[in-house]
This record gives C-alpha cells, sequence and structure tokens, in this order.
C-alpha cells in the first residue's frame, strides 16, 4: 500500500469517528439547551457509550498502525494531510496507554460531574461536587501519569494538551506580568477614577428584546444565518457540527440586558471560527484544531476590543435605542459607553469587565495548576477561592455558588482557564498588526464588520488548526507572545476613560 | 444457556440498541427543533449511519439467533418478557431479507425526504418532493415485497405494522361508516346551523403568552415537569427517551392562539402516555410497542373529549381570561366553548375541527392506499387530492402548500393516518366506560384531571404496549372496536351545539 492508499483508508474511518463525534457533540448540546432534568444521567450513559466507540475506532489495530507509519512516512500527502496526521499521532502518544474501560469510566465520571455541578450551584452547597470533582481530577491525573511522555508536573500535561508547547514557568511568568500592571491599575481607578453612571445598566429589558437583539448582533458581526442556531442555556457556550451547523448559547436576564449583549458578541466570535477555516480543512478533518488560547482571542476580541470600543457603541448606539427605547431614553451614547466598562473588583468571572478579567482567570489557574499538581485537596479550595479573590480583587465572597461553583468548565477539563488571558493578550496583539492594514475602529463605527471577519478569516483562521500557539501568532504578527500590546492597550484605555493622572 | 440465560444475552443487545435508538431520537429531535437548515443534510446522513449499527446489532447470527430461540421455548421468562419476544420475532421476520444497505439507503431517502419536503412546502412547489417521495414510496413497496408474508394488498401490510391484525376490508368499512354519517351531519349545520360568533378567535395573542399558558396545561393534564420539555417546530410532535425525558414540542401562531391550545393538549395527551406505562416496561424494553391509534387515541382524548367540552371550558375560561385578558374581554364562557368547537369544511387537517377531522384523514387513507397498491403514481397525488377535497369536503385547495404537501408523514410513514381517525372512535368507547367509574365532566370541571390520568394509567396505558389493538379495546371496553359510540358522540354534540332540529 502506498501511502497515499494508506491515507484514504485511515481517512475513512476517521470518517465514522466524526459522525460519532458530531453525535456525542449533539448529545452534550441537547443535555445543555433541552433535556428535562430527569433525562440528564441516561443521556450522560448514552453519552459514555458512544465514546467507547470513538475509543474502539482510534484504537484499533488497523488505526493504529495506519497512524504509526504515516508519521514515519508520508510520500505525497498534502500539507494539510501531514499536520493532521501530526496531530492524530499526538494524541495517540498520549492515550495509547489508557484501556477501553479507562476511558469509559472517564467520560461517565464528567457527566455525573455535570449533573451534580448543577446540583451544587442551584443550592449552594459544594459538597453535593465535591466528590465526583475529585474523582474527575484523579481520572485526569492518572491519564497523565499513564502516559509515556515524563512531565516536570502533571499540569504541564494540561496545558501542553491546551496548548501545545506551553509551560508552567512561561504562564507564571504571564500571569505575574498581568498581576504586576493591572492590580496597581485598579486600585488607582478605585482611588482616584471619575465616577461613571450606572443606574440605567439595572433597568429591566424583555427577554423578547434581548433576543431579537441577539439575533442583530450576530449578523452584524456577519455570521452566516443558514448555518447558524441562537438558544439558551445556563452557562452560556458555541459549538458546531461542521462548519453548516454552528450553535451559539446564551443566557437572559432580564435585569441586566448588557451581560447578553457581551456574552453573544463573545460567542458570535467563536461562531465566526468555526463558520470560517478554509473550506478544505471540513473534508480533510483538519478544522477546529485551533487551541482554546486561538479560540478564545477571536471570542474576547469581539467582545471587549469591538465590542466595547467607542466606534462600536457608536454604532450600536441608535439601534439599541431603537428596540430598547425606555432603557436608554436618558442615556446618552457615551453614557452607555463608559457603562459597558466600568471597571470594578467583582465575584463573577463572565460578569467581570475588561481590566478585571484577567485576576479571575489567574485565581483559577494558581487553584487548578495546585489540586492537578496534588498540592491541595478539593477540601481546600473553597477556602483558597475565597482567600485569593480577597487578595487579588479585594472582594469577600459570600457563597460557593459565586465562588467555586460559578464555572462548568471543572465537570470535564483543566488547562482551559488559561486561554482565555491568553486569548485577550494574543487578540490586542493581532489587533494591531489588522490597523496596518486598515483603520480597523473606522470600519467599525460604520458596521462594516464584514472586514474584520474577512481580514482574520484570510490571516488568522486560515493558519490556526495547522498551527501551534507560537508559530500562529509568529505568522500573523511577526513575533511571539508579547503581552505589552494588551496592557499597553489596557493602560491607555483606562487612564482616558476614568481620566486618571 | 437455559431460556432465562438466553433472555439475559438478547436484553445485553437490547441495551445497546436503545443507545443508539435513544441518540439517533435525538438527532431527529435536534433536525425539528434545534438545526440551522444548512446543517440538516449532513445530520440526515449521520442518523442513517448510527441506523446502521441497530441493523448491525439487530441483524446479527447472535440476535437472530436468540430470538428465533426464545420463540420456540420461554420457560421461565416473564409474561412481559413474553411479549418482547413477540413483537423482536415479528420484527425480525419482516426485516430478515432486507440487506443492511437496503436499509441504510431507505433511512438515507427519508432524510432527504424531509428536507425536500420542507422546501417543497415553504416554496409551494410540488415538483422538490416529488422524486424523494416517489423514491420513499418504491423503498416501502420494495420493503413488503421481500417479506416472506404475502398480503393480499402491499398496503394491508402498512395496516399491518401500524394496526396490528387490521386489513383493508375493515378500515374502507370503517371509513364509509364515518363518511355515512359526518357528510350529511356537516351538510345539515352548514344548511341550518345557528351562526356562532368567531370575531375573537383571530385575535393576537403575543407567543410569551401563548407559551407560558401551554405549560400551565400541561400541568394541567398531570405531567411530570422534571421529565418534560416543550419546545417549538415546524410541525408539531411528541418523542421520548425513555420515561425519564419527554418532549412536546407546539407551534405558535400570534393570531390564531387556539391552535396552540389544542395542539399542546393533544402532544400533552401523547407525553402522559410515555410518562405512565408501567414501571416494569422500560428496563425490560417493552415500553412503547402500543399501536399508533392507542396513542392517538389518549392525545385525541385529550384534545377533543376533554379540550373542547363544555366542563374543560367552564374550568380554563378563567385562566385564559387572566393571561390574556383583552382577547377575551368582551367574549363569555359560553362563547368560547361555541367558538372552540366550530365545524366548518377546512383545507389543513391539523386544524381541522373535531366534526370534519375524519373526513381529511379518509382523503389520506385513500391515496396513501392507492400509490402504495401502486393504484396511482406520484404525479396524480396532488389532482387527486384536491378533488377528494372538493368531494367530500366541498372547498378548493388554492396551493399544494395547503393541500398535498401539509403533512411530514410521507416522508417516512405509511399507515400512520387512519390510526387518527382509530383514536377518535377509541377515545369515545373509553369514555363512555371511564363514566361508569366516575363522573369524568364533573372531574374535568373542577381541574381534577389527574383522575382521568391515574384510570387510564391503571386500564389504557398498563396493556397497550403488551397486546394487540383488538385485545387493548376489548379488555378497557368489553367490546371490540364499535364506531357507533364516537358517531352518537358527534352527533348529540354538534346537534345541540348548533341547535338543529
Amino acid at each position: 500500500m502506498t501511502d497515499k492508499q494508506k491515507y484514504a483508508k485511515l481517512k475513512k474511518i476517521l470518517d465514522d469517528v466524526s459522525v460519532y463525534g458530531r453525535s456525542i457533540g449533539k448529545l452534550y448540546f441537547d443535555q445543555s439547551c433541552c433535556a428535562p432534568t430527569d433525562g440528564l444521567e441516561q443521556a450522560g450513559e448514552d453519552i459514555a457509550i458512544l465514546g467507547k466507540q470513538i475509543f474502539k475506532l482510534t484504537h484499533s489495530k488497523t488505526y493504529i498502525q495506519l497512524v504509526k507509519e504515516l508519521h514515519e512516512s508520508n510520500e505525497g500527502l498534502t500539507d494539510i494531510q501531514k499536520k493532521l496526521i501530526e496531530h492524530l499521532y499526538d494524541d495517540y502518544s498520549k492515550t495509547k496507554n489508557l484501556s477501553a474501560k479507562f476511558a469509559f469510566e472517564k467520560d461517565c465520571a464528567s457527566a455525573k460531574a455535570y449533573g451534580d455541578w448543577l446540583a451544587a450551584k442551584k443550592g449552594n452547597d459544594y459538597s453535593l461536587f465535591k466528590d465526583t470533582l475529585a474523582t474527575v481530577i484523579d481520572f485526569t491525573r492518572k491519564s497523565i501519569e499513564l502516559r509515556d511522555e515524563k512531565y516536570p508536573t502533571l499540569y504541564t500535561a494540561c496545558i501542553d494538551d491546551t496548548e501545545k508547547g506551553g509551560s508552567e514557568p512561561q504562564l507564571d511568568a504571564f500571569f505575574d506580568s498581568l498581576k504586576a500592571r493591572i492590580v496597581p491599575l485598579m486600585k488607582k481607578i478605585v482611588a482616584e477614577g471619575k465616577p461613571i453612571r450606572e443606574d440605567f445598566l439595572s433597568r429591566k429589558c424583555p427577554i423578547p428584546v434581548q433576543e431579537s437583539f441577539s439575533r442583530y448582533l450576530l449578523n452584524v458581526e456577519g455570521l452566516r444565518e443558514s448555518a447558524l442556531v441562537l438558544m439558551t442555556t445556563e452557562h452560556p457556550f458555541t459549538t458546531n457540527f461542521g462548519r453548516q451547523d454552528v450553535r451559539v448559547t446564551t443566557h437572559y436576564y432580564e435585569d441586566m440586558f448588557l451581560s447578553n449583549i457581551f456574552s453573544t458578541l463573545h460567542e458570535g466570535g467563536h461562531a465566526l471560527f468555526m463558520q470560517n477555516e478554509p473550506d478544505e480543512f471540513y473534508p480533510e478533518h483538519v478544522d477546529n484544531h485551533m487551541s482554546n488560547a486561538m479560540h478564545e482571542t477571536i471570542s474576547r476580541f469581539y467582545e471587549n476590543v469591538i465590542g466595547r470600543s467607542e466606534a462600536f457603541i457608536r454604532f450600536v448606539y441608535p439601534k439599541l435605542v431603537e428596540v430598547a427605547g425606555d432603557i436608554l431614553s436618558d442615556v446618552s451614547e457615551r453614557e452607555l459607553y463608559e457603562g459597558v466598562n466600568i471597571a470594578r473588583p467583582s465575584l463573577i468571572r463572565t460578569e467581570a469587565d475588561e481590566l478585571t478579567y484577567c485576576l479571575h482567570i489567574a485565581i483559577r489557574y494558581e487553584l487548578e495548576k495546585a489540586f492537578i499538581n496534588g498540592d491541595i485537596t478539593v477540601d481546600e479550595i473553597p477556602a483558597l477561592w475565597n482567600a485569593k479573590y480577597k487578595e487579588y480583587l479585594g472582594v469577600d465572597v459570600p457563597s460557593d455558588t459565586e465562588g467555586c461553583l460559578q464555572d462548568v468548565h471543572w465537570t470535564m477539563d483543566f488547562g482551559y482557564f488559561p486561554s482565555y488571558a491568553l486569548g485577550n493578550a494574543y487578540g490586542v496583539q493581532i489587533l494591531r498588526t489588522m490597523e496596518k492594514d486598515f483603520d480597523v475602529f473606522a470600519a467599525v463605527e460604520k458596521g462594516e464588520l464584514n472586514k474584520v471577519r474577512d481580514w482574520l478569516k484570510e490571516r488568522v483562521f486560515s493558519i490556526a488548526s495547522v498551527s501551534t500557539p507560537d508559530e500562529w501568532i509568529r505568522a500573523i504578527t511577526g513575533e511571539g507572545l508579547n503581552v505589552k500590546y494588551y496592557l499597553d492597550y489596557l493602560e491607555e484605555k483606562y487612564t482616558k476613560l476614568y481620566e486618571l493622572k
């Protein structure tokens, strides 16, 4: 068999894997957006059983042999195909020592953890979640220990899984840089920032109005409507099943209409990525291989760099007045801009402002690093969480629901949180490059967001799934991650906004 | 191996089948309630590929041998288990000559037909649906011809599949009886019925109001909320994944609020059946084996016999006034009762009144019987449809969207339509028996619908999945299907309502 024939044979297996992948993805989506409470347990079991099929397919002798051989020799394969083989070989190396039983039980634990987390969050009772969290952590630790590759720490493996090539010292330094400039900036705002009007932010906005405005925003972002769905859920996320079926979810709060607006812009950013990878990636199963930070780069870019800019508010203000007239009848455009940018130490990550957001992430980073590395137990999480919120943000956490139970991530993933902070930094670095090609905010002010989308499509989406994070940011901007762009941006924006000296 | 051991082995396979069954069911649900247009094609392919797995499992040598052997000897099996074996052997006999390829292609054809039907209905263009309809019909005909059993006509097999033991002559006679009394009754109403007020029926009712009223109605029907979901779709249906996860869908029209109310009561009836089979049926996979007519008995019973009764309107009127005040501010309880019972020849089956509904079914029955038996081609359907609507109902069909394209059923099923008419007749026959035990409408007037549910649970739901339609109706009412109860009920109700002489 030639390498090309081997590849064709492998692709057939991957086609089947993708059927199960999409089906499982839809079952997850269903769990979050459709299923009644009583149905969650059975759904979790079904997901795990279908997961077994993927495990079987990607651990069969034929499959492993094909991946190994194509890793050795790949004559006649396209560059994209070669990249795919790299991905697959990497995945294989990381999971080859795991039994089907182990993988199945790991999935079951996550499914159970999701249900327990929901109940714990609803009832503000960490004890309902603690034990399954410990189980999920344990499965993660074991799955790393079973690998051939030995890492400096167990958490390093989590980093490598989400941001290939990253390390603990690098992330420690990254978060130190952020804390070093954000914490004093925040203190300065608290001490001497001018007051910003905020009375209108909690005015009631009917959910149908919010819903139709969300659809408008997704349209402005440049998403293809026939390949898009918008639904509601507890914890907003975006997912896709190929480029033809992208699902954005959001959560409406009657008395916090801005929450939904920025959540939708954020998720819409993810959706843009999903709809706009190169055509040839999808049939070759190379799509969706970007790192989490790359994805968060785009979502945070649309949420903050674009969404919370003066230019975007100038564009969107008259539309918002039109649909939600009463709420903004006595609010000027400038007041709206200032209102959406209030910076203030707070409790909830997803509601946090652009300035303090990375501090929320730093806390999660430090905690998950500690419990994955075995330095702390799950029993210590709530107290440590609360202590760090006091230390970095100066706030008292009144309940675990508003504390360590607020995020869904730890029901399944560790190493994801840093992606948000990295994404923030990448986003501004990319903005500075984009600005060399056209006046970004002039376009935004005219609502011409398709220009932004098209630039991202050409320069950013086009190479993400076939690059490591470092290769990617260098190819786009000509240098590696440089957090200075982001910190300068924050300092300039907030100094001006709060009229700091 | 003992028979009990064989059964245990078979049950393990059935557990796996049910995982695929639920997953496919959820993908269908997703197609109808969530997926964007561009995603439908891929979803259809995925459904068909998962369907292949069910086919594989239920056509493996082991499976077939177990079913055959347990059909021969079933020592130590419970009655329920014996019934399940009967079902499985029957299914096996009907499909044993079909290849995996054939079954797969049949599923693909149905998936394609669904998309084509949607487009054809939307664009009022029968030509977009015609060819895939012909393909689906062809697959159905072939799948019957491939069976060992030879039927008097091909359509007889469709009847036998949906209503075991039924036949064409029996259904011909049934529909003749209906036509013989309903057509003259309708004519009498048109000629001499008193006028009924209807101006308020098309008043605009906001969709959120309709939605919350739907939830209220489902609650009144006695459904368990934690195992229930209500969503919107083009063509309402109800489905379930075990008793813990029942999904009701509806469609809201701002200017036809009654449409949603009776659709919800109807689908809620299906949901009650799904939530209330005996506990022991579910783990044994014996649930959900009732015939379609049994299911429609319950849904039509709640929609019409209960929902359109004076007693129910008396109960629900003040609640409806409360939520939708403006619409009913000048409408009396009596006017509402009369308004929901207007009988009038019309175009759309799902919007048809209780009296003419069965005529819509008679038309579909006659058409599908004809094209399955090869007496007409798909080209003839629109003209014949329109001619029959003119003949039986006296109406001109202005477009195929309002004509032969209105229903989804023919994208996958033939033989289902008669179930609605049979259900109407069974429902009234069962009512007469229920009334011997308690004053049904006195309970309904007090909103005590749990009494009705509990009676149905004990007498009707408890035996449905383990009985043929004939066994079932005899066990409940002491006699076979007797259409006279239904026709008497109609005549009495409409004579009084329209003050006929």
